[in-house]
């Protein structure tokens, strides 16, 4: 679980809403149709822009991004070296009782073919394509964020358009003026808000995230096909260990 | 039929329509003058940067983005894959009748191309140039859409302009300055609507009809050669798997 | 001669000036010192950023950009055709009486050069030279006006600075504020409509025709040294069919 | 100690204050709420952006930057010209003494592997590898910092929208429009002040001393690898002195 | 000397300055606080984002690219040509006498190193790292006056908002309205004008002139190598006539 991220979108809120709450007149601010023409309107663009299952996928991906938790690499090293010790001592079926123990499903995939005796080159080639699709899926994903971004304000503008032409028609009545304007710019507002705060950040973290989880899915697909190879812990330990800084290697070599 | 784009277009007129109508006076948002300065600005810019064959490419490359439909990779693979049964058990030339069964004018051309005995070599090369050629064109309508996305805005923003010099030559009569300025107002509307729900997203999605097709055309072309060199079924339904994920793999083994 | 840019530009100028004329006033449009501003100030911008020979030479490239008519690439094989057979009967001194009925300077040019009997390869490295100095003007003149898109508006802000501080300083009376923000806005306008209008559509322009001569040239470099070399018509016909797309190449044959 | 920045900010502090405090009210221009709004959203999309060792990160870097005294490379050629002297004369153990002496911690490093005896390879390896983690470090300090000055003027914004929303709900109370809409302004005056005046300048400031820092690293390893292979004093300067431009060559010629 | 560049700056500020004394109360537009803001508060964002020593070159640099005379290749080729002719003759010593006609230090440099004998290899070695320099020279120079362009106009801005909330803070008094917005005003004219007029094209004239004078240098270099070598005045030129266009080549060829 992301903690900066959930911090940081809830204490945006916090913040905005004390600002909107101490300047009086909260209610202003709840608005349904501008919200509709701003975020239906980006949603809209969103969907034409993407193929239907992309767009659908977003969701989980966010969603994934915020949830899934990535273990520490000294975990996945510490995890991995003692598989390599089992498989060495009692061989790789005794692996077996070893996956129950797990909870990455691409550790567990790993493991599962090495018990099933795959070849090492085959296991390597159906890792790495898999690592291939998952920066794929999060590539498309960060895209769609960065398009929502960009429409979210463009649609807020086209909404502020809208509500200025329908007061200006009723220019007589000045008292109408204020909050008609007022009413005018809530979908600026919405769309600069929902772009700075959410879409744009999580396309930012999106990416971050991609990074990590792909260089875990690599020491992973290592270390098992150093397995599946018959290595020693020790070799086990040092092809997984090229992945990470010096400084924080030593802290690593401690933990075994 | 590319579904997500037609109810991307149409539910954001709905939101717009609705936006304009529940806030009363949408006659005031029908303004023919207006919508001639934005859309026909544009289009002269778009004239003048384009060449005329380019320009008018344009609507029947938008209206294939649209209208086309592409057959999913398990329904590709298990027709070429009958169609490499048949040419093993009963020779090239009984695919003739097989060709009558096809709406993919790419894979007739292919399947004719086999039946008619030419080599291989030939074969892939023509097909290349092909898929070459689409993609050029594909591009060329992805850049004048985008060029089209940004000249909308631009000549919404002179309508505007025009619309606020004049609004201020007469500036006496106070009561014409509101409508004045919802007119002058109407030419940037128009341009920043197109510009965001048609012009932009459009542009996203041709760039991503194009990889979609592109790779379906590759795969028909790995798949005829395949059959023109003698493969079996195995080896042809192998060659066109290449081309999808892992994943989505196992799921075509299944249809086949 | 390309008849889309005028088109365009002639059209765009319709629209805007019926759209002005329409609403009233077409004489405030029409003020000197604005113009001024807005393209002096553009074009002294653009004289400190290029060299004085590169901005001359700006206003040739756009006219040949207009005027110049390339021939269609069929016609430049047929040509090419006809001069190969006649260099295979009679000898490449018959060529001579040819250039006489050619009218674009780089075939007559090379041609020549096959009469003076020059070698192949010398021929060759000339004649991409000057492809090469081509498309350097071509890519200098398209920065300019690029550069000049982005000038323009900028001056047209600027003017309107000087309009409003001007406007500003005599506030009491009100009825001046209108005609003051009138010709204050004017520049803006004039620099908006010759950038999105003239400068920046030109420049897309000067690039696509930049890619479509420097392409004839390559074509007929390609036919003059297989001439030189003493390739028969069809060995001609093919090397420079080689740099046209398969479905206009067959329509070509047709014509041969 | 980098003075410009230093000089750069409190300057332009300085500026801007005195600004503020002739033209009269400066209360006005604090305002706590106003503040918050903007930095404290900045802080939070900045938070979602990045992970939390990466946010916690930058203010060392940060700091770093500015207080940290990179040496000139005539007193880094000088140092180690006086190490490989007393490392050819009295053995590498000799250099147990002049670690003492020195105050840069990656030179101490390098010189204690020298005396620990340690493989030139392996000394190679290890430094690259932190001069690569420096310049990730400083990369992502970088990216930090410009999504930082991106930030600040679109919260500024959202302060903006928000204070005139409030403003125009009470529009009746004429005397209180000026102060209502100064005050939002405020929001847009912190956003584009800090982004033009910190964020945005710093990130280059950063990008500019990566490069320096890093050059200073490489002619220290360069330097500590001659040593352990027993070059003499004049080989080492010269490989050292391999990253200086000739100019600035000669003058550290003089030095030794 | 630049003549483009000097007829440029002059004429722009003719124009404005016409501009703004047809207009009428040209006293408004001289105001030193305002100038201040946006002049200092630009240089401040400098000082922060570069170096001191890059900020201090800055001002070197743009003089030579204004003041600095690059001799025409026929004159570069002519006099190397002579100086090919003495060294064949009378040695490479008689270049002496030859060194005190010229002006341009680069040759002066070249051609002393040849009088003093210095190997061909090492000369190359020595000037391409001294054009590199200068290379490096112009681009971070280059750097520095497109952030000024940059910089500029946001402290125009920030001057423009503090300027407006001091405005707005005595609303009451009507009449004072309109000076106070003009001079708010001020500060983004100044930080428009000065980017636009000066700093944008003045990066794009540093970045033509620093490819037209490395091109002399790399002739110079050419020159200078063979006739080091000991070429004939023949080998000479045509070594430094691959540098420059067929079409100017003849020309160079007549005046030798």
């Amino acid at each position: 679980m992301d903690i900066a991220t959930i911090i940081g979108i809830l204490l945006g809120f916090v913040v905005i809403t004390t600002a909107i709450v101490v300047g009086g007149g909260w209610q202003m601010f709840i608005h349904l149709p501008s919200l509709c023409i701003t975020i239906g309107g980006m949603l809209c663009a969103t969907l034409i822009h993407f193929s239907l299952p992309q767009f659908l996928g977003i969701f989980s991906v966010v969603k994934k991004t915020i949830v899934a938790k990535i273990p520490p690499p000294s975990e996945l090293i510490q995890k991995m070296v003692n598989c390599a010790a089992i498989s060495r001592r009692d061989g790789a079926l005794a692996l077996e009782q070893e996956i129950s123990t797990l909870d990455n499903s691409f550790f567990i995939k790993g493991l599962q073919m090495v018990v099933d005796g795959q070849e090492p080159e085959a296991m390597r080639e159906i890792m790495s394509l898999e690592i291939q699709n998952l920066q794929d899926r999060h590539s498309t994903g960060k895209k769609i964020l960065e398009f929502m971004g960009a429409a979210a304000p463009a649609f807020g503008m086209i909404g502020t358009l809208i509500g200025l032409i329908q007061m200006l028609r009723s220019l007589e009545s000045p008292e109408s003026i204020g909050s008609g304007m007022a009413v005018a710019l809530l979908t600026t507002f919405y769309g600069a808000l929902s772009a700075n705060l959410i879409f744009i950040p999580l396309a930012g973290k999106l990416g971050i995230y991609s990074k990590v989880e792909s260089t875990a899915m690599e020491m992973i697909t290592a270390g098992i096909c150093a397995i599946a190879q018959g290595d020693n812990p020790t070799a086990v330990r040092e092809k997984m260990q090229a992945f990470i800084s010096q400084s924080r290697r030593e802290e690593v070599k401690a933990n075994i």
